[in-house]
């Protein structure tokens, strides 16, 4: 593995703006440098300067040329001292979990082990620690102060009003509108906020499954997510060693990573789902809670008298945790131990700080599902559930489709909002149409972009191998960005300050010809280049679309300028 | 080039529906043959069979195994026999356009000149022969019942109610709700229309522009969209020999042909914007009447009044010809000659049988544009045009940004529909961000799903290349999938009779792992195979997504084998 990974981006750098309520803090962002506009008046050449553009940054430490990145030391600890002056929290003399210690005793796991583990932090008994917590206590954490610049985009040195405070951020993680995911654990993760008043946000899937890919892949293909836009980071592996690859992946991820439990206690049960037991799946949440993990999905919203739904479904179920805890519900004629136990999940959860990212196991895996009593009644009892979870202090969120036909999308927001009072949405797409395997990318950014203007908090990215293999390097470039530009387009649409600025810039740099500009401003200037370059050369007053003489641009150009001489 | 072209899909056959009011009349569909569902019943394999599927396709005599095509003779004159049956026509002893007999009569392109020029069909004086014109007169032509039948695609079999009867269609076309494109010298081509109560259809621009691309790949671009499913073929070369590309083109196309007259009538005045005249122009149209062209965007609507208004524009004007004829106005200060001669216009297209498409050489070029004075007021001259076009029998339709963000999408249709009077809208996306440029054919798909819903009639496609290069071959297909899902999707919104059911096949066959099928059923079979086998052995019962123990399918089948033996 590459020792000192850099992300870098064309025309672009680093800066950092600092907090005014903690002047500690400094926040990262991407600044595109713009070329002159240059014209000629009166015979003189005149110049005129184009500012800057402060794009939103998921790079990290990873984009700062004066930061000497080490996988095999993990991310420098950013939150650590944050965390530690807030007390309430101590340092374990040894992790909780069970099975962490049987991994961390197995010899034979040594060459795969991440060399600096540190002994995790937990909240001391009696002592609460969250982000909601301290919201409602009326404290705006660094965190909150952090992301309150991070959604800003330097928009207000351009003279645009925002309504994004710290303040503001405190009120919406007081009222659960919104969720900053963040594990004491996991202090090399940039803060981040999840909520509906704030810029959309994207999730990427990695993981191995069967025998994929190894622990080298999962690092480099979180990084790779992280340089294209990803605002967080779902490890899903099921296969072997997912606790050694996961300690990997944390401590070198600058933004907050999410799990699903239930794989890997799957995987401890060699794949018989009847012999899950609440011990068993308590013993892996802790487990996770002190490596790190930020949001957990768990499928706790599915009730024994519910599972029958589905039973006339065109495509039964699709979500591989919501099936799995259908099969031990009906094996076990019981009620779910997930639901059973969930008071006791939110306690281990308030005590690290983890999200809770209440899963669909009854999402819809085709339109024809959509919408049905089964998705509802979950969606039901998730609304049930969130207020438990704010009862603990606990940050949640909601997870929503799916397969959904564009005009039953805003039912599925509006049933979310009033069910689930406010909570964040973070839905799956939705994909519109079933007929397009191989460009699910693009069916699935279509529902995801509308849903996302009608509310929905963050968007979980679909590649075009959706539905048919597991995505490679490529295909997670291409869902990347292809959820940024769908959760971009929400922006737009819900009028986020500042959002705008950046097409603006790109569109300006398109009409004079300044190529570069208007690549160094686009979602993935390295494919907007080499596409150019397939027929044109850099700097031409005309690409080839039009050729020299039928340039509309230009055209209108020369319009322009009979109007500014009079003749 | 290949002389007998052939279009294969995997899993399809060929079949026509015949007519009943025209017994003459048989429309080509593709119908994909399914496998039986197996099950094993108390220790019995039990097989169900599962309907074949028929779906709407563009890809003509192509597809038909049992037809020769032949690139150098042209496809069959399928609607020769209907339009001279109605009588109202001659056949000229001389192509009126004096540029075309130029072309004719020039020894030097002989080589390049398709062999079999048939010559061409006029209305005699004093009779009229559009599509309109019959619809008004109550006549149901083969062209109305033909669409009829191939807008159902077979579901009245299916017990599914449709309001498409040919009737129907005769009464949205005399009412310019819907325009059937059907040059009286395209007999090659399949009837198919465009309005909001039919399925949403899509364009592909093909053309050379410069020195790139000779005839043989024009043809093979052209038949190469009609594989993909693009309905309507825009021919906007602007290079070299263009009179001789499009007659290859038509001859030898089985979907409606456009084009915008004023690029060939400004290589007639190598590039010189001022030197275009009324006369010049009015060449280029019988020109390109007496090929077979179907219909012509010609950018009527820009008045000398209104040019301004693009001053303040981020992007000024994007149209070409917009661009052209504006700089016309300026350089002589008058009204534009398309404005000034419409009249003239329709009067050529009536004895053709030609549609306008009205362009739109205001559409914003930026989303910063979108919705302004500038767009809008030419708005609103198209609707005073549209009447004119009708008052002359002209069927007519009306052209449609561009760049707007999600949430001015909506008051760019209300007003189409108010102003222009029920009108077909056709749209170029619209682009919903202007910040991904590689990605273009997705921001525009976003935002064409959504206006296709909300009532466009057809969508133009955009290639991932748009603003940096001309499409290949691949960016072709991919800009062709792209847009037909988005039509899709928004058919599946606005519920036509029978939309979903290739979506509920093939998602049936997703649930039953009949991946074939599924592939079969979808929109780009050899993509979705392609991206299967990267990982996976064709056959199996579960892919390599969630490996063998997460298959959430699979585990939910077993659930509801448990239901079933009431274990």
């Amino acid at each position: 593995m590459e020792n000192n990974i850099k992300i870098t981006y064309p025309g672009s750098e680093k800066v950092y703006i600092k907090g005014s309520l903690h002047p500690e803090i400094k926040v990262g962002m991407r600044v595109v440098k713009q070329m002159p506009t240059v014209s000629i008046e009166n015979g003189k050449r005149i110049e005129r300067k184009n500012p800057s553009v402060y794009i939103y940054d998921t790079s990290g430490p990873y984009s700062d040329p004066s930061i000497k990145t080490d996988v095999r030391k993990g991310l420098p600890r950013l939150r650590e001292p944050w965390i530690m002056e807030r007390g309430g929290v101590e340092r374990l003399k040894e992790i909780s979990s069970e099975y962490g210690r049987i991994r961390r005793d197995d010899r034979s796991l040594d060459s795969l082990r991440f060399e600096h583990i540190t002994l995790p932090l937990r909240a001391k008994r009696g002592c609460e620690i969250s982000q909601m917590y301290y919201a409602r206590q009326g404290i705006v954490t660094p965190e909150m102060e952090y992301v309150a610049i991070r959604e800003n985009m330097n928009c207000a040195e351009l003279g645009i009003n925002t309504h994004i405070t710290p303040e503001f951020v405190r009120d919406e993680v007081a009222a659960g509108r919104a969720v900053i995911p963040a594990n004491i654990n996991h202090p090399e993760s940039e803060p981040m906020i999840i909520g509906t008043n704030f810029l959309v946000k994207i999730n990427t899937n990695i993981g191995n499954s069967a025998t994929t890919s190894g622990i080298e892949e999962e690092v480099e293909k979180a990084v790779w997510s992280c340089k294209w836009g990803g605002d967080t980071l779902m490890d899903l592996s099921t296969g072997a060693n997912i606790h050694e690859t996961r300690e990997w992946i944390i401590r070198n991820c600058p933004v907050p990573v999410g799990t699903v439990p239930m794989y890997q206690a799957m995987e401890k049960v060699k794949g018989h789902a009847e012999e899950l037991t609440w011990e068993l799946f308590r013993d892996t949440l802790v487990e996770q809670c002190e490596q790190g993990v930020d949001y957990f999905t768990i499928h706790c919203g599915i009730r024994l008298q519910n599972i029958h739904l589905a039973d006339n479904r065109m495509t039964g179920m699709v979500s591989r945790g919501g099936s799995i805890i259908s099969k031990w519900c009906q094996m076990h004629n019981k009620e779910s131990f997930l639901y059973e136990h969930f008071d006791d999940i939110c306690d281990i959860c308030a005590r690290y700080d983890v999200a809770l990212s209440l899963g669909d196991g009854l999402r819809p895996g085709s339109i024809y599902d959509a919408n049905d009593r089964a998705q509802f009644a979950e969606l039901d009892t998730m609304g049930e559930l969130v207020e438990r979870a704010w009862a603990k202090n606990v940050q949640a969120f909601i997870e929503g489709p799916g397969h959904v036909p564009m005009h039953k999308i805003q039912e599925n927001m509006q049933r979310q909002i009033e069910k689930c009072h406010n909570a964040p949405f973070y839905t799956l797409g939705p994909i519109v149409t079933d007929i397009a395997p191989g460009y699910d990318h693009i069916t699935s950014a279509i529902g995801a972009a509308q849903i996302g203007w009608l509310g929905t908090a963050m968007l979980c990215y679909v590649t075009p191998k959706e539905h048919l293999a597991l995505p490679d390097r490529e295909d997670v470039r291409t869902g990347v960005v292809t959820y940024k530009l769908a959760a971009h387009a929400a922006d737009i649409a819900k009028m986020h300050p500042g959002a705008v600025v950046r097409d603006n810039a790109l569109s300006k740099a398109r009409y004079e010809f300044r190529w570069k500009d208007q690549f160094n401003l686009s979602l993935d200037p390295e494919r907007a280049l080499e596409y150019y370059k397939t027929a044109n050369h850099v700097g031409g007053k005309y690409c080839t679309m039009c050729g020299p003489d039928f340039c509309a641009m230009r055209i209108s150009q020369t319009i322009k300028e009979c109007d500014g001489t009079g003749e």
